[in-house]
């Protein structure tokens, strides 16, 4: 937290401001959530003075206990001066200019260059932002300096990304078991415990699973059968009977805390010839991925070097055909901690956003897609890694296997560092 | 759905707009599902002509699908010229002013006044404002606007949150299973198969039985005991082993789709007077808000008069107390539907937002707090609300008797319309 805080000043100098200025709906804002840890609380925002302790305000007497647990110099309802507006409707653009402009003022903060970051209302952002900048304010976009303080996980952070994708992995090895147990009916169809298999009952299972580990998924997940996989973000509907024969991306990114994220590709019986090499070429694709996932590595390079790996085996990428929906059609990770989506970035163009550096995670997350109605699939394999001063490990180390069946007893891997 | 598209036309033209742009980073945006439905969409924007059918702009050709499933106009990531961006990293307050300038453009609406709602990076959203304005659009908030068009839920928006309310009540009910289960200690501690029962579990418990459902709880929930329950936001330390004698505020606000709220408060073994008289008061004042939640009446009215009987019998009010931390300590209510918190609201000088209408849904919480440690406690009694054209209607019709013994068996109630 120390070295957060100091990269914080070292970044407002850079963007010439004297301060940060967080607005959240929420404490989980993950703007908000580095420095304020796992408090519970509503609407609120935090003041970082370049060159002094950052400060807390909140909104109503009723979180004290929760605002104190965050350790933070507290700014009250009562010294905002909020009590005599706390039953009243007030204009929400001026409600929210109101706040901050006290804070700062609170917080020895005097009309100048402000970053601001966190999330909320764009309209009210908007309105808030439109006032302050009449009162002397210059406000900058401070999002994402407060992306590139977030990239590095604390101690406690990696602690909390490892419980929630040790969580995912068991809801993941329970999908292995399902599909194991099915029986294969004359008509291809899947049949376990009576029943027609449905992406449904999947679902219900990886819910159950979940909650019993405390985590969420407020983003839903993606459980694709064959065409409907080859869409990488389709979700997959709930009535599809499974078939055998077909391909079945598993992609669970639930939260607790900080995020997981963890994508395995599955298919019960015969393996069609298309499905086979796609398969093998994502593996693979996955293996040189973990080996280019070196410090001071960049997103980028790692990109072109997958995309040149299935170029030569023949897929279409997003380097030889630009907004390809067919063949490999996305990025190769991003980062997962606060947010599901955060640096580093794989993006071309990058800065310091796009380079590894120790103490991030991200996934890796090749895949391969066709999305042809009869004879689709989709296929792609997603761990998440911690980067250590030793390389890349490994979150998520289950089997690669597409036979659910190879699932049992086979011991944890991956293509890390603790091969 | 018709009925909102007219509203939101009649409520442009009221701003002086031309057009209504919401900013989105998923489609469960609060502001963008209202329009959208339950599509599983990333980063997207929406644009509605004052005078004209409404577009969504999607980002990635990977949720074509998704789009679609909207039956919105659509302005595809090619039409939006984005696929020569879409592996690049670029300035995120660029990326989202290029994206409006070129969705406005396609919708066919020309620079001029602007309204603005949906979520998002607040410093990004104010960077895109900033070169919006150069370019000779006037960006006013426009979150309110489309918070009034959320107050009133259409019949597929009430099935989603009877669906949500009557999943909460399987957990409340668990919570009442469990703790008549429950042993009493000598010291008056609770033990459950042969453990002490601690907060941890019945939070476990209501995880699984959520999750049965598919409902999450995104922004947790509150089971506290005791004093802890005497300050109304703390959520309950998981470790803390429950006595007898003590009250226990569960106050459960999950999500599907939509969001339910629904409070009640437990007592095993004999209650101590204060918490008797308190829950006595509560439950009344529950009574009289049902009574007074007549179409048209003000929310604030309905405060005052809970204030009011609450002032009767000694206990602080909001209104003879400002910012009091014990006895009636917040307002009585708020809506709920595709956030927690929308209109209607319960607070003073507000406009139409404050009047409740046929198809509002909101809660009524009337609450005494008293948060002095070791004689502290909380009642809270909380249901969720439908204002039918015949009154309101409990959608958590539960039991409110603080012993859960009492609930065994117990019929389904509540001080509402079908009493």
């Amino acid at each position: 937290m120390a070295d957060r805080l100091a990269a914080l000043s070292a970044g407002l100098a850079e963007l010439g401001c004297e301060a940060l200025l967080i607005v959240a709906r929420t404490a989980q804002d993950p703007d908000l959530a580095p420095f304020v840890g796992a408090a519970h609380l509503g609407e609120c925002q935090l003041v970082a003075p370049r060159d002094g302790p950052a400060h807390l305000a909140y909104l109503t007497p009723m979180e004290r206990d929760e605002a104190a647990s965050t350790g933070l110099a507290l700014l009250t309802p009562e010294a905002l001066d909020l009590t005599r507006w706390a039953s009243e409707a007030t204009e929400p653009a001026e409600h929210m200019a109101r706040v901050a402009r006290k804070a700062l003022q609170l917080a020895g903060v005097v009309p100048g260059r402000l970053a601001l970051a966190g999330h909320g209302q764009a309209g009210v952002i908007a309105g808030a932002c439109h006032q302050l900048a009449k009162e002397g304010w210059t406000i900058v976009p401070g999002n994402s300096l407060v992306l590139a303080l977030r990239k590095r996980k604390t101690a406690a952070e990696l602690a909390s990304l490892r419980a929630a994708a040790a969580a995912t992995c068991a809801a993941m090895r329970r999908m292995a078991e399902l599909l194991s147990a099915a029986f294969v009916q004359d008509d291809h169809t899947l049949r376990l415990e009576g029943e027609a298999l449905r992406v449904a009952r999947l679902r219900d299972e990886v819910a159950r699973v979940l909650a019993g580990f405390g985590l969420e998924q407020p983003k839903g997940n993606i459980i694709a059968p064959a065409e409907e996989g080859g869409v990488p973000h389709s979700t997959g509907t709930p009535d599809r009977i499974l078939c055998a024969g077909e391909s079945l991306i598993v992609d669970l990114f639930p939260h607790a805390g900080m995020w997981a994220d963890c994508t395995r590709t599955f298919c019960v019986g015969t393996l069609p010839e298309p499905l086979a090499r796609a398969w093998t070429a994502v593996r693979d694709a996955l293996e040189t991925a973990y080996l280019r996932s070196a410090l001071g590595a960049h997103g980028w390079d790692i990109q072109e070097t997958i995309c040149a790996h299935f170029d030569q085996r023949g897929y279409p990428t997003p380097i030889s055909s630009p907004g390809t929906t067919i063949g490999y059609v996305h990025n190769l990770g991003h980062g997962v901690g606060f947010d599901l989506h955060e640096p580093p970035i794989f993006k071309k163009n990058s800065g310091a956003e796009g380079v590894l550096r120790v103490g991030d995670v991200f996934t890796l997350e090749p895949g391969l897609y066709d999305p042809t109605p009869g004879t689709g699939y989709g296929v792609r394999l997603e761990d998440l890694v911690w980067l250590g001063p030793e390389g890349p490990e490994s979150l998520t180390p289950l089997p690669y296997e597409i036979d659910p069946r190879g699932w049992s007893g086979a011991v944890d891997r991956g293509f890390s560092g603790r091969r």
